[in-house]
């Protein structure tokens, strides 16, 4: 019984989520889910990203969090659209909560929608939300062996952001041996090494992304 | 239907627990829970604990882990009863995964019983495991406003432990903004902060252990 429930419950959702994806392509709105763990730096990494960008793509927030506005208060002093979204105690979002979001925002206006999950390296990955790209953070004091740990959401991933590598001088953490890990499970993502504190390697995450969406680098 | 089957869910699993309980306070065995995000340093306070310890308790371990047995074989290493428990994607341990496990252990033999559970700041609160003591583990890297985001675990902890805290000079983690935070859903738990690398903090941490085994400091 539990498992058929799940099933329907995983069927429904890729539905909706089908739907999502066929209207944000409609409107040229390229959808990145954002994964990691709390305090990864999902919300830094979009802060970061729309400081780099925001002359060049119109960029739109939808927060996910299972309480607080925390979040979304911050994207919105970058004046871009923001909607936050309260899971009330789900550990993540799913297809039919941005269903909803995606009824306020101007998707006319929008190149580049993130959404930023519950942080959790584990549930989301089970659920599509209509999404081009999967973007997963690893923050360095996490440590290199996350890929062992936390396999699903590395495997779907079509990039991983190392962030707070200005942290590797304190903390153990072998990029290689990282990679090493992650190939074995995944070939074709893009790797990228940043800190959203010094800024260091935002330039190419960020030169990766709009190459993703309608407005490619010139 | 799908919250009747939750229900159900929770209810059968609160009776294993329950049941789990009543055997390990038999054996007197102190069992302590602990939940933290991905990384943020539950094997690490385990072994620490364990270092510390050894002399004064007879200590096990219980390492939940979706794949994987790396951190099982860290504790080994310390010469322990250490049992790993896969749960094959499942984001959190359950009781019924506790009570197999405990099958395999020298219950008369262990004084004080960590579960470490799967790296996951939400999910696990749910799920009652037959523990005595829920501990919280948040590294500093992680952010000081995890209070707001994920309220649950917080407000269920009977300890919080605040560790890597030799990672505050080049984080923002301010530990008075924290504990007010934490102070607003959970007024009795202990807090505690702690370093695995430098070791500042766990002779603290491990005399409230030890106070609350059979085996209480002199």
């Amino acid at each position: 019984m539990e498992i058929k429930v799940l099933k329907d419950i995983l069927s429904a959702n890729d539905h909706i989520a089908e739907s999502n994806h066929t209207l944000l392509r409609s409107k040229g709105v390229c959808t990145v889910n954002v994964m990691s763990s709390p305090g990864s730096g999902k919300t830094s990494l979009i802060l970061e990203t729309i400081r780099h960008l925001r002359q060049r793509v119109r960029i739109a927030v939808i927060e996910g969090d299972i309480s607080s506005t925390i979040d979304a208060q911050k994207v919105s002093l970058e004046n871009v659209p923001v909607l936050q979204i309260n899971t009330g105690g789900e550990c993540h979002l799913d297809a039919s909560m941005v269903n909803r979001a995606l009824g306020s925002l101007p998707l006319e206006e929008i190149d580049l929608l993130f959404i930023e999950n519950v942080g959790n390296l584990v549930c989301p990955g089970e659920f599509k939300l209509g999404e081009d790209l999967k973007v997963v953070i690893l923050s360095v004091p996490e440590g290199d062996d996350k890929v062992y740990k936390y396999p699903l959401l590395f495997s779907l991933a079509d990039a991983v952001v190392i962030n707070k590598i200005d942290l590797i001088p304190y903390s153990k953490f072998d990029v290689e041996g990282f990679t090493k890990a992650f190939r074995g499970i995944n070939q074709s993502a893009e790797t990228f090494e940043v800190s959203c504190a010094t800024k260091e390697g935002i330039d190419r995450w960020a030169s990766w992304l709009i190459s993703k969406t309608s407005h490619p680098a010139p």
